[in-house]
């Protein structure tokens, strides 16, 4: 399984997915989890996905492959809106093409992959999108400032507990590690490190992602501070008057 | 949806579902998801239901329906393992009977059905079992004393973090009680009240649950506390440095 979070706050965007280097080829960068389009100064598009993994490699290859040629890109389409636009339409090509629609056939497999695109082209503000398996997407709101996909149940609490728009972006990381935190305590599927990046507004500098592992020392006090705060809470409040 | 928990712990078993009243029939009392089988001094068994509302509702009726019977039936079986076997074949049966295996005529629905099933008859310890839709279960132990069924995911971290074998009981209503809150909040399929039962090892004492509603001065003390408290350690936690 997956964890993916990605946040449109008022200071920047934050993207995070647990993963593991992969590979890395001139402009795009692929993290396990996390692929980054970028041409600093001009746009930043970064993809997050979950789901069937022979589907969401495909989805990233196609993409990949289309930006050398004339058709439209993710490194030439004139607005985010186009991009997720474009990812969709990605997503039902390969789907079209891979699962077969018979029960026989596809013998239970599910062949869905979700994804999270969000970043800025100049002339627009910054964007996030969340795009179905179907292809359609939603976008992400001052209201709703914050997608998931993959194990997301886990570790939303703590972030509907504490994140909103106007959210600093160091937070909104703080926030971010302790929602990983809890989701990997209680599934093992969902494992460190965590890659993280994070976009300020309007900088349309180059994407520095971050890794964060088990060893890492603010993870750890993160980990162990919140776990200590947490018991703390919990034995500070009153037992019920109905206990006899 | 449904959020049902229920624990096995030295002291006792508490058994907790969101719910509202529904009906007593003598010596069977049932919640919305809670349903009780007891014959104080003797034995006391309590169900929680998760899943295709008629498959659920037909277990339920066919267990109670026999309880008259001579063959085996909740009242007399010897054992929590027997009991938990006859729940998983009276699910088999009620899949056999309305499951069609049939895509065309089953489009899409998912007729499963999970049980919690835990209590004690007399000469037996305590036993809490989890039967699946597939009517075979597994036992909480010592290491594992908690179950849960339905929407589970939001509610787990906490008890994860807090819950052990020999937790007291009040505290693990405490416990049982911040992972609904936890649950409500992030999914609204889940709500108020909450039915909360609590057995203490060996007293073969009668089931009294406990209704919690909305207004409940305790589940809001709780409620306000945790949900503070959570934010005052969020608070007190640093922002990493490797932010600018």
């Amino acid at each position: 399984m997956t964890y993916c979070v990605a946040m449109r706050l008022e200071a920047g965007l934050l993207f995070a997915s647990d993963s593991r280097t992969n590979a890395g080829i001139d402009h795009i960068s692929t993290f396990r989890k996390m692929t980054v389009f970028e041409a600093p100064g001009e746009r930043l598009l970064v993809l997050l996905n979950s789901g069937n993994l022979a589907t969401t490699q495909s989805v990233i290859s196609l993409l990949r492959q289309r930006l050398g040629h004339d058709g439209p890109n993710l490194m030439n389409v004139a607005s985010m809106y186009d991009a997720a636009s474009l990812l969709g339409s990605t997503i039902r090509e390969v789907m079209a093409r891979d699962s077969t629609g018979h029960a026989t056939l596809d013998q239970g497999v599910d062949y869905g992959g979700s994804f999270l695109i969000g970043g800025q082209i100049r002339s627009e503000v910054t964007r996030l999108f969340q795009v179905y398996p179907q292809g359609n997407f939603i976008e992400a709101s001052e209201d709703t400032p914050y997608f998931q996909i993959g194990e997301a149940k886990y570790g939303k609490p703590i972030i509907d507990r504490v994140l909103h728009y106007r959210t600093p972006l160091a937070e909104a990381a703080k926030c971010t590690l302790i929602s990983f935190d809890s989701t990997v305590r209680s599934n093992l599927s969902v494992g460190l490190p965590i890659d993280m990046l994070i976009y300020r507004t309007d900088s349309f500098a180059p994407a520095v992602p971050h890794r964060i592992g088990e060893d890492d020392p603010y993870f750890h006090q993160l980990s162990r501070g919140w776990g200590e705060g947490l018991r703390q809470v919990f034995g500070g409040l009153p037992d019920a008057d109905w206990f006899d």
